[in-house]
């Protein structure tokens, strides 16, 4: 087996996570994985007695990546070049993704939105706001694919022009649930991607959603959570975004309505309440120069530094990706730069000035 | 002249505070003062010649000494016992009082609610439930007699059994603004007291308001802000509230009502967002203790912990505020103490231990 083979294979048990495959790799290569017994496997702590059966119980991973073939899924080892680098950082991420649609550079920039399945339409509203305008912004919207708040998020997105959005299932990426955003699904796959972490034909467990969770919020900025009852998965979410480190934001709303009493909760903790999508970018330090009026940008400006991201770009490639005149493009650098917003590397290249 | 009538006099001609009476008095003894010609004013910094004229042609006090009399109103000198601390503590205080009804010492304990004269049916309803939740744990509801938010945080106080409230008024005692809560001002002096600095007839003038917003704040122990657009004097208020070291609280609401933006504004500059009457309780030091589950207390000890404040109290005087058996009160008096909650002072008074 090679190792996309072996690691499709342990993922399919349902067992290893980047952390358990970490300490097994501190006493066996991989390759003599597949041929290691029970008894071998449970030499390594925390292998006991099911994890080590249900290891090598998994199946031949052959089918599993021949079925993601047929059907433009592309499996994701976490040690491949294509694994989106932000979950890569995660503790315990997924030793391999499976991955529907594409994503580009641009997604490096991401904002999650999250909220309860019950929701008003306050909610959805504003779900579908923040989606579109953010999107328009240039940020990636991650969200769920769930009914209501999920839904209307990835929805907005996909009305800006170009706006990208990403959703993370919490079942195989050849089942749809729920199953009335199958077309909604090809939509975002068409403009982004879809992810799941769990084997193709896997269904919609419950205790699915909570571990999904972590990954809308391991591959943004921050997360908006939308509304939220006060047991609600979108909780959930905020927590992980917390101990990942990222930004947790929250629609307020009447106190008498509780759905929103999560999010209230959350702002008392700390959480930053939001009104306006200026709120998320000023946290987002490569967009918080966009907020006016700290630093007026030309509409010039405002779109090539749209295109620079922390890594390093040449001219050329932001002359690409702008679809503006070189000449340009040198300006509005030179200008960014004498900003503050824009910095050259040693090498010449550009990127932001807040990294 | 004796001194309240010199105090009135001076503060008859409208332009002098406590600030400038301190001044005043480096100079001259208060009983000069009304003898005093405008150049021997113009001597003290701060007076030149407008402040006094007014000085020198402020009216006779005499006439509104035994108006207020003849309307069974106090006028209470800063200099005298019956002036409220809160407000004598503030840096620029009124240099007298006029005061319909009575306060007492549970009045030390005071949340002022306030919020747009514009409102929705949300801000009034949460005013009413806020003024009465309040005053039936004991805090004195302090307001402005507005229209709305105002007169909804007063009604709610006198819903409460006991439910103590006071109005602060922009205009004089003997004037009525808005003309139809007249009738509310008397229940309110009935239980509580209405406050003015300015002149018995004094009209309600637009520039008094804000003013008069400093007294709402310095009177008590924070603010809670249910409504407010983003231009309201109650911002005017939680900024007062802010300088003079009082809580600010406020009440969330939808991001699509134009009168909760004022709210936003504020609890992302550091106010507290506040769901439920036990938000505000838990910031003021006498009533933290009774926010469960830090200490649980029996409700014989409730009963005995709101009567007792900052300022030492005999066992016999918490035996008549509660109207509970004197054996009963001592009982509770010990396990409070024994709690943490409360502590008695080298005279063996009771006192809250907080402060």
């Amino acid at each position: 087996m090679n190792e996309l083979e072996i690691l499709v294979r342990l993922n399919l048990s349902g067992m290893v996570g980047s952390s358990l495959l970490r300490r097994l790799l501190e006493h066996f290569e991989l390759r003599r994985v597949p041929a290691l017994s029970r008894r071998e496997l449970q030499r390594v702590p925390g292998i006991g007695p099911l994890t080590s059966q249900a290891i090598v119980e998994a199946p031949d991973p052959g089918p599993e990546i021949e079925l993601a073939a047929r059907h433009q899924i592309e499996i994701l080892p976490s040690t491949g070049p294509l694994y989106p680098p932000a979950l890569r950082s995660l503790y315990d991420h997924p030793i391999v993704l499976y991955r529907r649609g594409a994503t580009t550079e641009a997604d490096a920039l991401a904002v999650g939105i999250v909220g309860s399945r019950d929701c008003t339409d306050y909610g959805r509203r504003q779900a579908l706001r923040f989606g579109q305008e953010l999107a328009r912004l240039r940020l990636t919207v991650v969200s769920g694919l769930a009914r209501w708040i999920d839904t209307a998020a990835h929805r907005g997105a996909l009305l800006a022009p170009e706006g990208r959005t990403i959703a993370f299932l919490g079942c195989g990426l050849l089942r749809t649930y729920p199953p009335e955003n199958a077309r909604l699904l090809d939509e975002i796959c068409a403009r982004g991607a879809a992810f799941s972490e769990f084997p193709l034909r896997s269904a919609p467990e419950t205790v699915n959603f909570p571990r999904r969770n972590r990954l809308i919020s391991g591959l943004t900025q921050g997360v908006l959570v939308v509304e939220a009852a006060e047991k609600s998965g979108a909780l959930i979410t905020a927590d992980w975004a917390l101990e990942q480190g990222r930004d947790v934001f929250c629609l307020p709303g009447s106190i008498e309505s509780p759905l929103s009493r999560g999010c209230h909760r959350l702002i008392k903790q700390g959480a930053k309440l939001v009104e306006e999508p200026a709120d998320i970018l000023e946290e987002i330090p490569v967009f918080a120069s966009l907020v006016e009026p700290r630093i007026p940008l030309t509409p010039l400006e405002r779109g090539v530094l749209r295109r620079l991201t922390a890594r390093p770009s040449t001219p050329e490639s932001l002359t690409l990706l702008t679809r503006l005149p070189a000449t340009s493009v040198e300006h509005a650098l030179e200008t960014l730069v004498t900003k503050g917003v824009v910095r050259r590397d040693r090498a010449g290249l550009y990127l932001t000035a807040d990294k």
